[in-house]
């Protein structure tokens, strides 16, 4: 009799997205000519970049042709966008990691849903709260954790994100052997400075712990002060991992590109305790599950990093930063306290009480989506989350319309 | 302690295509002079079908314009992917797949290698002999066998694949609960006939065990009498998942698209032996670890069924099945036995003795590089895999030199 992996009966039914889409459903249903503005779900708005559509182009023509057509490429990506990316987001900025140490991928989701394969079954693990789900819930399925239990799952170790410690949670106090963080984050849009990476990377260092790094929001740092990866950090490249995106960088959500960087220092121990790399590890995993990303969208990816793709791209996150800046302006006019918005395209709004009754009020009051924070776990509760992912003209309108309603 | 997951440690290292890299490259060192001709790799060599690439030029004019820009589409695929493929590859064969039982993906490596997540540790699993690795490896890593020991893991049920049963192994005496399957076979090319397949399917049934099909080649398939898939099979939806990849059926092999059909019909059990839907299961885990496949790609792999795609697919299938032809008719002038290359690209060749010493007298002598069938596993030995995708001209070239030296 086929059995299942009985880990999916643990899994807490994650409603938040679609509990959101049936509310606003509801709410149209019942308001036909209500003009709804969305600043929820995470998704970028604005066409890719005109250096990535001729590249793109140009790869498909490629593949039109006999003498330039590819089949299987390298798994870990082609050569052309792994040297454009060690030079362009690492050696630039002081990190020097080789090509050879980025593994390019269809998604950071995936990559950070995958990782974890490569663990034992026992290992302690430590998230963020609020956290974005994907990290939990896949080690749920691998059996990680215990049942879910008053908006926790049992045996995993939260770090509390919270307006006390400015979004940013220090090392426990007990030993966790894998670490998940996210900078800038998703969902509070903190970002880590320098000293705070390096506590994380010290403790790693001194538990033999391993950091799973999420910079998926690296592109929208502007302070000259903050790492954009933990590979600026000095004694990072044995404990850390790093997950990247085109996906927010470049519009990419439904082009899908991304890449993951095992440093070939990085160690992790077999039972004995004896140090095994972790790059070959993830080698194996990946070239056994994954056949490479699309010719024509790494052409497109790399493209990024040409100089009029870099400059169309800082354009592109300018716009979606002054968004930001005009919804994190006018809510803390408006008396509340935000966090994220300046290195983030998200804001990270404390409503105080009930988070999905906040949600409520603004939909039905402005006609305006947002994230209960909530959604992302129990230290969310009492926000919401607002993205910057949306025109001009909708946000000013929404801010209006907020500015306007009793909340 | 950050710790391995020790089952990686239980992997035998598969050095096929490395080795035979190693080999062709030491070989061009010797012989700088010699025109190397190469029939191992299973990858296509023809450009991409001029529907499909008007199709994704046109998918990625539309992600350059605002209005018609997409970001995240439904990790589950478009739907107008998903129903062209319900009509052209299921309804039109008499085998009725709504279009929400299929699950677009970007490769069937991936789906084959990703889907024993939603089993119990313990299931009792079979795969054929020789064997596409991936089903094999998968589930090591995942711990479900014992060691690998003389050419097999201990814990596996192998299905020997011989001469004597025409390459299509019947059910096994002992109860399993989870069979992979792959017709038309990579690597020996066998088809499996309605009665061989209705024979897995009463299997299944009987001992509800759950079977995993790989068709990734039924677009090779000429026989009228031959299913193309195993939903043409009565009572196949309850117990059967298949793969498909527009890899091979459109020479995707560097675009990136496949998916599996899981029927809603199908179940597996808990430990008490209560059916839990296996479509939900696998909608979980897809959401969770996967962002769905680039817009463009769903473009492209849709133009497959407009009725240009669908004219040019088959010029091209023929092409390489037009290949597989001269490979086989010559060889056997030769006095070799061959299976497969009928309603494949692959032909599986007798040699007798050992494969590796048959692929180095046929790379020294003729300059031919091929696959050795022990590479597949322990019934492989005694057999060489010919690949028709090449060019005509090679592949008569090749022929030529094969006929003129003695092995």
């Amino acid at each position: 009799m086929i059995r299942v992996n009985e880990n999916y009966a643990k899994l807490a039914s994650s409603y938040l997205f679609s509990t959101i889409a049936k509310k606003v459903a509801e709410f149209s249903g019942k308001n036909p000519d209500a003009s709804i503005i969305r600043l929820g779900i995470g998704d970028v708005t604005l066409p890719l970049a005109g250096a990535c559509l001729t590249a793109f182009h140009e790869g498909v023509d490629e593949m039109g042709r006999e003498e330039t057509f590819r089949g299987y490429g390298p798994e870990q990506g082609y050569d052309f966008l792994r040297e454009a990316i060690a030079q362009n987001d690492f050696a630039v900025r002081g990190a020097e990691i080789p090509a050879g140490d980025i593994f390019v991928s269809d998604g950071a989701k995936c990559d950070t849903g995958n990782f974890q394969e490569l663990f034992a079954p026992d290992v302690k693990i430590a998230v963020p709260d609020p956290v974005y789900p994907v990290y939990v819930d896949t080690n749920v399925m691998a059996g990680r954790t215990g049942r879910f239990n008053q908006d926790r799952y049992e045996g995993l170790v939260y770090l509390d994100s919270t307006e006390e410690n400015g979004f940013v949670p220090r090392p426990p106090e007990e030993k966790v052997d894998l670490i998940y963080l996210c900078f800038p984050n998703n969902p509070t849009g903190a970002a880590a400075t320098r000293e705070q990476l390096t506590e994380w990377v010290d403790y790693a260092r001194s538990s033999k712990a391993l950091i799973l790094f999420d910079a998926a929001y690296e592109a929208f740092i502007r302070d000259p002060e903050l790492p954009h990866s933990i590979y600026e950090i000095p004694g990072s490249k044995e404990v850390a991992v790093e997950f990247r995106s085109f996906s927010k960088t470049a519009g990419f959500t439904g082009v899908r590109c991304a890449f993951a960087v095992i440093p070939r220092q990085c160690v992790i121990y077999d039972a004995l305790g004896k140090a095994v790399p972790l790059q070959g590890l993830w080698n194996r995993r990946h070239t056994t599950k994954f056949n490479g990303v699309s010719y024509p969208v790494q052409k497109a990816a790399a493209a990024v990093y040409s100089p009029e793709g870099k400059k169309q791209i800082r354009e592109i996150i300018d716009y979606y930063l002054g968004n930001a800046k005009i919804i994190r302006e006018k809510l803390a006019a408006l008396g509340f306290s935000c966090a994220g918005g300046e290195n983030s395209p998200y804001i990270w709004v404390k409503t105080g009480g009930d988070s999905w009754e906040f949600f409520d009020a603004l939909l039905e009051k402005a006609q305006v989506v947002t994230t209960p924070g909530s959604g992302f776990g129990h230290c969310g509760n009492g926000y919401i989350r607002i993205s910057a992912f949306n025109n001009r003209e909708k946000v000013v309108e929404a801010m209006e319309r907020i500015a306007k309603v009793k909340l």
